[in-house]
Order: structure tokens, then C-alpha cells, then sequence
């Protein structure tokens, strides 16, 4: 079938189609969108509702000299198809194929690589700034969601966005929604805009009324200048905007490409920075996402005539579940647990807390430097929070960690989702540093199981602990081991001998890296190599008495696994401990190097990181071999 | 002389007394504070603007019950004073006397540490979560400066708390002061307020208009509704913040105690989030810090007579000092360097490259996570930007170097100073985390300079490097050593042998750490050990040629010293060099234990810390002599 996508060699293109011909488009792309999500899963529901935007910007800004920066970029798959990656767009998210989110070393029409929310405004005003420098005047267009507006980085980069003045262009890409329904007053305060059709007409007859106020002396005559301006901000629907020094224009149907054609032909030319209001629909244009945006917000492979997810019937729980069900039962008898999280009550698994428990459940938006210090906070107060947040994203919290939680040893719960290599969603979303930017602040536990028994003891024995704790767990399926009733209290700072007697080579694992290090052991032990397997359970702090007692065993080797940077990880702090204790021992360190490890699916990825038990094998004996 | 602060056994006290009981302790709270603050140095113009602020909350709030939390601290030294500190008021900020900023473990009127900014919206919020679920009817009072209000992590607190709706007072201290002049569009709303004295007749007058307005039919009578809540939102001068959700009441007189009371009492029945707006002065009954609240905002010794700092005039130029002379002497040929710093343009030293290059400087605020964001959007758009920080406050920005500036490669020169042990600000300003949360980033280039030269030489090296790359320097007097003219270029990655040649002791040292093992290694010379001195320059890449060489030549002892925490550290790098190269040596680390650091002098600190040359040398004695 003859395509109009065919046409479109280069994304200025778009700009000689007419409306119904780029309403065609749209269709086309959302249909290429809609195939490729079904079979390599991705962010489905957020980009089928920026189609028409896309196509709008683009169709009267110019890409090729115009910088668009799509906040988080989950959006931008229309972005992507009609910038030069239409012959790739089947390879999404797979290994050595194009990405889920904008990437600059991936296209020159990426002007700015995100994947973590609420920075595109401060990216896109530095943009403007050095522009300007240079005596340049392209335009600089950032997209942001109503979620990533709950973001404090957001607001920040609007405060002195609004106080230079200089020419941006900003987006509100308002669906209503962050990955779930969004949250905030400022959510409420859009609604609100929404629901006032009649502000257009009230101003003109209130601007009426202010001409004919009688002008008798000075007093009333000021008081009519302020009525004036009070007046005008407050029949301008978006006057919080237009009090931050943005000029507001809005709200538009975001599908509607020819309103907001027009808009983007008068903005380009507005001095200073201006926010239009753009109102989409989520998942727009595929019915099963448009009923559940949440659940097609970001997906795996599905069926594309049911919007059924196509799941491996066999696969185990996730670690997601395990910590939603567990939740749920500690919740019941421990009526000091709160469970806080930011903007994803899906994604962490307490939306069933949230059912159960719904004035001790606490959605925060996309907002994890709040989240922190309101745990914090609570704690202070005599609560026990337990905050569920991804590894990635807590990053954006480690001030809050050192200095509201840690410094003042409150009994503050983080659970660390999505820790160590999460796959598709590549480098902006790996969980790798966690280990390395928890362990160095004083008084903090960092802990990760083994599989989900471990899990569901972690978070019992992490509530139980009158002290700042972090328990850190994979995405995706757990080990299938069959779940015990109850729960055991761990010792902090415990670790656990698997297997052997402390000779030949010892493998010490931590979380994910226990069942590779087991499946390892068991190679060795088949090329007649000793194994010891240890469980460490804790990162922080080290089991002293186990790596004491094995380093007295004399073994051959020490080996260290986790999936964390190697850089100042679980393996770093052994070799801390033994420096530390004088103790020398040929140590092997299995983990994440140094760089930066791009998407595929975590299988393909461990490969490449030397994290598979063959390979974890081959290198010790290697290794033992070389004799170094 | 009888003073009135003689009859306060007790916070509560205040409450009994007259309004001109509380003005003449006004006067003796600041006349202590300016006298303690002369002597050991301070917050002086923050805590001087509060203390009407402080009387008016206590004598109407009841600090035994309710809890009140201090954003930033630095303003909290009345409600020290009052809350049972006033006969150790004189050990302000010195070794195990009182601490500069609110701390739960010091007094239980501290309800919540701070020291950074931004967090008491979250913090107080958490607090009335758990108070509602406890069923208690406790305030809980944020007191919060316009300055703080700039940070991202407020407006996040705001959010949530508007939408939450519960009962919550903030007070917003609004001197139009951040540390310098504050910054952004909120800080110009604030300011569009004051100048409308007339909203609260203009409301009245409105009202009856809209009351008059004819009724003809639906469309008018949905307008005039309309027009009502909007006209509502318009003549409360504070409309941006009732549009998030709360009430707004002000601006009142921050120094009329009277006028505070009085709304004082009428807010504590208010249901929901309400914001007071209290203007103050900064500086508040002491001329030279009201005329030049910036110089007085954090001072050490003065004469309090002149206001004039009392400082040693043989002191060698500050760090500080040398990064702002190095940055204009740069900024005269590198035309693509622009400057960034958040609300410290002062105390980073980048008044200066202000002044003659206004164009290319920007104070963003309290905005540490916009400042690095932004500074990557203009790296993407040509610019070299260089971002001044406190070492501490760059803990905010974590997630935005890694996300933003190193995971996209580029070209970001962070500058990061108060590195180290800061002294008197104690455990929350302390930058002793730099090198574990900045080592681990894939690309991140990490050096500290030993000396003033080479702070010069590194920053020179840093804005010609095409990629992110940290340098890291102390609080406080450089070494004195003879500036040099010009600069060199440094190799990245590459160390500097001071001294010896590798056999005996090899103490590999970093930054500040130089000096000391300079001086440790004459000591250990003079008890006739050998030992050799390698400036490391850089944390990260490490010289690997320089330590295979050192290791090739089988020293005794390999010993690193870093004024860093020693998790995750420099020593903890080279403990990962040598185990990934299969080099075998015992290795002594000296650095900061895994604690947080109290507050002190510096010396005393590092004396804490086992930092001292003396200390250095024994302790390697110490260790050749166990011969662990």
C-alpha cells in the first residue's frame, strides 16, 4: 500500500503535506507504533499521543535547525520515525537497535538525550542561552509532560526560565496523567483551566467593566489600575504560568493539528518564553491503551488485536510482586508503616497497599526528592515509611538520603525496584550505582536477596530496624522459589555460606549474582575446582566474622559478583575490609566496568557485562591458571 | 544588668510576657547573637532577621507541643536560645559546643535537622501525615526563606501538600535575600505583591461589582461565577499559591511581633495548608550586617564595633579566591566558557567573572539540579560551562551528572568547593562524599589540586577537556605558595612524583592530603624510613603506568590519604587497581571513617580524623612495625 510515510525522506517534509494529508500520517505512524510496541514491547501509550503534536511542531518549526528536547522521551517515537529512523523503528529497544528515548549520539535531530523526567526545560533554556550568545535564533522547544511538571527540577528551570525572559518555547504536554493518574496541586490547578471555557468571553465584558469604573480621586483610580492587572491575571487561564514570567496560551487540542498549527505560526515569533497548553489523550488512537493508559504507559510484547499482554505462563513472579504481597501483609499488623512512593504505585507494586490501606499510602508525583524528606519526616513523627522507588530514579534523592535521612539515623525503608541491568530501557534506566552511591553514607544498610523468601525477609527485617535501611531487587522475574509462610527477622550485617568450606575458590555474591555465582560453582566444581558460595545478603555493613573466617581458610581465590558498577561496589568494600584488616588474598571482582551499558534484553546485556555462569567460570579459571 | 531572657526557664515562657517585654528581648536575643557570632563567627544576618519572627511564633504557638521546622537552620539561633541553649549559646559552632543549624539529637525542640535548603515543606508535611494518622492536633510550622523557595524540592512540597490539603502552616521569611540577592520569577511575584497595598480595599470594591453584574440569562450568570472565583484568585495578592492549594495570608511585618500574633492566632484554627508571607530584613538592629546582609550572612570573626572581619593578614588567598581570579584571567580568551552557579555567586567566588562578563554568568538560584541540567543544555549548544558548587550542595545534582552531563559526554567543568572538612558548619556541610559519588560515573575526570598553581592549572586543564570532569578544593587559605604566570596544561590522568623512589613507603596522596604527606614523609625520613610522595592529581583516571611502576619497584607499604570519606574513595581505587592488575601490597588508607563528621575548627577535625602529619607518620610506624 502506497504510504505517505514513503514521502517523507526527511522530517521537513511534513511541512508541504496538507492537513489531511498529515492526518493520514498520523494514522500511519500510530499504526507503525502500535506494530512495533506489540512485538518488542515500549512506551506505547505516551507516544501514540504525541503523533499529532509531532506532526504539528514539525510541520512549522524547522528540525533541522529548531532543537526539540522531548522531556523523558518516551514520547517520541513519531519524533524518531520522522527523523531518518523509519527503516530501523523495528529494531526498538533491542540490542545494537535504535533506542527507546531521544540519544544524541543517535541522531542529530536528538538535540538532548533524556529518559529521566522534568529536565527539559533547564536543557532546552541553556540551549537558548548559548544561542543567544551566539547571535543565533533558532528556535529551542521543550515537551513536558503534567507529570514531569510535579518534578522540583521542572519548576526550577521555570523560575529562571520566567526571570531571563529569553525567547523558549514550552510545551505542556497535558494528558492528565503521569504513569499513572497524576497527582499535585499543580495537576488540580490544570483541571481547573480546562473547565473554563467562558474565561475567553468574561474577560472582555470584565475589561468593560473596569473602562466605566467611575474615577473619583486618586485612591479609586490606583485601586482600578490594580483591578486592571489583578484582573488580567486572573481571566488569563494559565496566570500561575503567566505570574512565573511565561506567557500562557492554552488549553488546545493537542489532536487537533490545524489549531495547533496555528498556534506554533504565532509563537515563533513571541519574544520571551511562552507555555502552550497542549491537551492530549494518552494511548490516543488504540482503544485497549486509550481505557488503560497506565498499563500501555511502558509494555512488553502483547497481542495486538486484544492489547493482551503476551506473558510466559511459566515465568516465576516478579520481585515486584513478591514486594506488593509483602507489603500488604506487613501492612496489616504494623500500623506504623507508611508506604511513599513517586508516581509509580503501579510500577513499585503498591497499588495494592493502596487498596488496602489507602490513608497510609502516599503517591507523591514524579518528585523522589520530596518523597525522601517527607519519609523523613514521617519518621521523625514516629512512623516507619517504606519508600518504593526504581533504583534509577532514587538517584535524583541522594542529597535527601545523606543528609534527612542518614544523618539523622531515622528509620527510613528505601525498596530499590528495577536494581542492576534493566534491559530495554537501556542507559538512562539501569540501576547500576546504587550499591556505590549508598554505601559510603554513614549509617545506612544496603541489603539485596537472593531470591524472594530473601526479599520478603529483607523488607520485614528492614521495618523492623529502627534505622535507615535499603533493600535493592531486580525487575523482572524472580527465582521461583516456592514462598515460605511467615517471616525470619535477618541479622544485620549477616551473611550466608551457601556451599563449601572456605577452600579453593570463594565466591561471594550479593542479590541477583547469588543464583549466577551457584550455577558457576557448580562448573567449577564439574572441572574439579573448589567452591565455596557465600549469599552476603548486606553490602553495608560486610559480614567481618565470615570474611575473617574464610580468609583464615587460606583460599586460593576470593571472588566477588554483583550487578553494580565495580567502581567503589559491593567488591570494592571487600577489598576494603581486607586492606583494612591486613589480610591478602587474590581477588577477582565480577560486576559492571566502567562504562555506560546500552539497552537489550538482560540476557543479552549480563553477556556482554561477563555476567553469565559460564563466563563467570571461564574467567576463574582463567584466572586460577594465569596464577596471577 | 537584669535581663528579661533571665526569667525564659522555658519556651513557653515567652508566652506570658507584654509586647514590650517581647520587643526589649528582641533586642537582647540579637544583642547575644551579634556578640557570639563577633567572637566564634555565624549566621548572623539570617538568624538577626528572625528573631521578632521566633517571639511571635513562640508566645502564640506552644513549643513543648507543636513542632516547627527551619529550613536551611541558619536562621534558627533565637529559637536556640529560647529552647534551653542559652548558657552554651557562647559555644556556638566549636568543637562539642552547640551546633550552627537545628538537630534532633541537641534538643528536642529541634524537631528536624537542616542544613541544606528546601527541605522543611516535606519534612513538616510528613510530620502532619503522621500526626492526622495518630490522631493528634499538633502544628506543624515550616519556616522557609524566599531563597529556599527557589529550590525545587519546595515547590514539590507545596505541590503535594496543596493537594493533600492537611493542616499545615508555612511560613515564608521573605528578605528578598537567598545568600546574595535572590533570583527568579517567583522571587519577582514575591516582590509584585508588596507593591499592592491596595488589593485588600480593591477586593471589597470588586465584590460589590460582581454582585451587581445583571443576571441576563445563563451564559452571563456562568460568567459572573466564573469571573468571581477569578476575580477571587486576583485581589488575594498571594494567587499563586492559593492556586496550589493553599491559603495565602500577607505580606505582614516580620518585625512587628504584634501584627504576627495576632495572625498567628487566627491561623491555627485554619483548616488545610496555609502560607503566611512575613517580610524581614536581613541583618535586622545591626547596621553593618542590614547595609551589606550578603558579607554577613555566614562570617567568621569580626569587630563588632566596625563590623569589619578580624582576619590573620598573613593568610595566604583563600581557594576560593584563586578559582575567581583563574576564571576571569580564562574568561578573557575562552569565549565559549560561561559560568553557573546556584545562589552562591559570592561564595564560589564568581562575583567577579559577573561583573566582567554579565553576559555569560548566571545565578540560578538554590537550584543545584537546574544548574547542571542547564549547564548541559548549553554544553550541547556549543558552550563550556563551568558550575561552581559547594561540594555538599553538588549532592543535590547526582543524578543530573549522571544522567545529563556524563551519560551524553559532555563537555561540564564542575568546580566544587568546600571540599573536605569545612570546619564550623559542621556534619550537614561537610564535602567529604565527592570523590565515592563522582568516582563511579562512566567519563567523570575527578582531580583536587594540591595547591594554588595547580587549581589553576586544573581548572585551565578542565575547560579545554572535551567532556565532564570535576575539580575538587578546600574551604579556606590556599598553601601560600608564589602564584605563577600562565598555565599548563595537564595530561588527564597522569601523577606527579614529589619524592623518593618507590621503595619503603609510598604514600599516594590527593588534593589537600598533599601538604600532609609532604610533611608526614619528613617525619617518617627522620625515623629513618624511606618513603616516597605522589600527588595523584587525579581520583579518577588513576595513573596506572605511575602505580605499576611503584609496585614494580615492591614498596613496603602502599599508603593513600584522601580528605574524602574512605568508602568508595581514592584508596578504595587504588585498592581496585591493584586487585584487577594482580599486584600484591599491603595498602594503609587514611581518610574519614565511615561517620559523619561533627563540627569543630578544621585542625580539630583532622585531628579527629587522624589526618595530622604527626598522626600520619605514627600510624605508618605503627603498621611497618606489626608488619600486618
Amino acid at each position: 500500500m502506497e504510504q505517505i510515510l514513503d514521502s517523507i525522506k526527511h522530517p521537513a517534509d511534513v511541512q508541504k503535506l496538507s492537513i489531511s494529508h498529515l492526518q493520514s500520517l498520523a494514522a500511519e505512524l500510530r499504526r507503525m507504533i502500535i506494530d512495533t510496541c506489540a512485538k518488542n514491547g515500549g512506551h506505547l501509550a505516551p507516544s501514540l499521543g504525541t503523533v499529532d503534536l509531532t506532526l504539528a511542531l514539525y510541520s512549522v518549526f524547522n528540525p533541522e535547525r529548531d532543537k526539540f528536547v522531548w522531556d523523558v522521551g518516551h514520547q517520541a517515537y513519531a519524533h524518531k520515525i520522522l527523523t531518518g529512523r523509519r527503516e530501523n523503528f523495528a529494531t526498538l529497544r533491542t540490542l545494537n537497535g535504535i533506542t527507546g528515548f531521544p540519544k544524541r549520539s543517535e541522531s542529530r535531530f536528538d538535540a538532548f538525550g533524556t529518559g529521566h523526567a522534568s529536565t527539559s526545560i533547564s536543557a532546552a533554556l541553556g540551549m537558548t542561552i548559548v544561542r543567544d550568545l551566539e547571535g543565533k535564533d533558532y528556535n529551542v522547544v521543550a515537551i513536558i509532560g503534567d507529570g514531569a511538571l510535579t518534578g522540583g527540577e521542572a519548576y526550577e528551570g521555570l523560575n529562571y526560565a520566567g526571570d531571563l525572559g529569553k525567547r523558549l518555547i514550552v510545551i505542556l504536554n497535558d494528558n492528565e496523567m503521569s504513569i499513572d493518574r497524576n497527582v499535585g496541586a499543580m495537576s488540580e490547578y490544570l483541571s481547573r483551566i480546562k473547565l473554563a471555557p467562558q474565561y475567553a468571553r468574561a474577560k472582555k465584558d470584565i475589561e468593560g467593566f473596569i473602562r466605566n469604573i467611575p474615577h473619583i480621586g486618586d485612591t479609586v483610580l490606583k485601586t482600578a489600575e490594580y483591578l486592571k492587572d489583578g484582573v488580567k491575571a486572573a481571566i488569563t487561564p494559565g496566570g500561575l504560568f503567566e505570574e512565573m514570567g511565561f506567557s500562557y496560551i492554552g488549553p488546545i487540542d493537542g489532536h487537533n493539528i490545524e489549531a495547533m498549527q496555528s498556534v506554533f505560526r504565532q509563537i515563533a515569533n513571541i519574544e520571551g518564553p511562552v507555555l502552550v497548553h497542549v491537551r492530549t489523550k494518552k494511548g490516543r488512537g488504540y482503544m485497549p491503551a486509550e481505557d488503560e493508559p497506565d498499563k500501555f504507559h511502558g509494555i512488553s510484547k502483547f497481542n495486538k488485536a486484544t492489547g493482551e499482554p503476551i506473558k510466559n505462563p511459566a515465568a516465576p513472579p516478579s520481585y515486584t510482586e513478591i514486594f506488593s504481597r509483602t507489603m500488604l501483609e506487613l501492612g496489616y499488623d504494623n500500623h506504623s508503616m507508611v508506604a511513599v512512593t513517586a508516581a509509580m504505585p503501579s510500577g513499585t507494586g503498591l497499588k495494592a497497599f493502596a487498596r488496602q490501606f489507602p490513608e497510609r499510602f502516599f503517591d507523591v508525583g514524579i518528585a523522589e526528592e520530596h518523597a525522601v524528606t517527607m519519609a523523613a519526616g514521617m519518621a521523625a513523627a514516629g512512623a516507619h515509611p517504606v519508600v518504593a522507588l526504581y533504583s534509577t530514579f532514587a538517584q535524583r534523592a541522594y542529597d535527601q538520603i545523606v543528609h534527612d535521612v542518614c544523618l539523622q539515623k531515622l528509620p527510613v525503608t528505601l525498596c530499590l525496584d528495577r536494581a542492576g541491568l534493566v534491559g530495554a530501557d537501556g542507559p538512562t534506566h539501569h540501576g547500576v550505582f546504587d550499591y556505590s552511591y549508598l554505601r559510603h553514607i554513614p549509617g545506612m544498610v544496603v541489603m539485596a536477596p537472593k531470591d524472594e523468601n530473601e526479599l520478603r525477609d529483607m523488607l520485614y527485617t528492614a521495618v523492623k530496624y529502627n534505622g535507615p535501611a535499603a533493600v535493592r531487587y531486580p525487575r523482572g522475574s524472580a527465582t521461583g522459589a516456592a514462598l515460605s509462610d511467615g517471616f525470619r527477622q535477618l541479622e544485620i550485617g549477616k551473611a550466608e555460606l551457601l556451599s563449601g568450606d572456605g577452600r579453593g575458590v570463594v565466591l561471594l555474591a550479593v542479590g541477583s549474582m547469588v543464583k549466577q555465582a551457584v550455577e558457576a560453582a557448580r562448573l567449577l566444581n564439574m572441572a574439579n575446582i573448589k567452591a565455596t558460595v557465600v549469599n552476603m545478603r548486606f553490602v553495608k555493613p560486610l559480614d567481618a566474622d565470615m570474611l575473617g573466617w574464610l580468609l583464615e581458610r587460606q583460599p586460593e581465590l576470593m571472588v566477588t559478583l554483583e550487578e553494580n558498577a565495580l567502581a567503589g561496589g559491593f567488591g570494592s568494600a571487600v577489598l576494603e575490609f581486607m586492606a583494612d584488616a591486613g589480610k591478602k588474598c587474590r581477588v577477582l571482582r565480577f560486576g559492571i566496568e566502567d562504562k555506560f551499558i546500552e539497552h537489550g534484553s538482560c540476557p543479552q546485556l549480563l553477556e556482554k557485562c561477563g555476567l553469565m555462569p559460564q563466563q563467570i567460570a571461564d574467567r576463574i579459571i582463567d584466572n586460577i591458571g594465569s596464577g596471577r
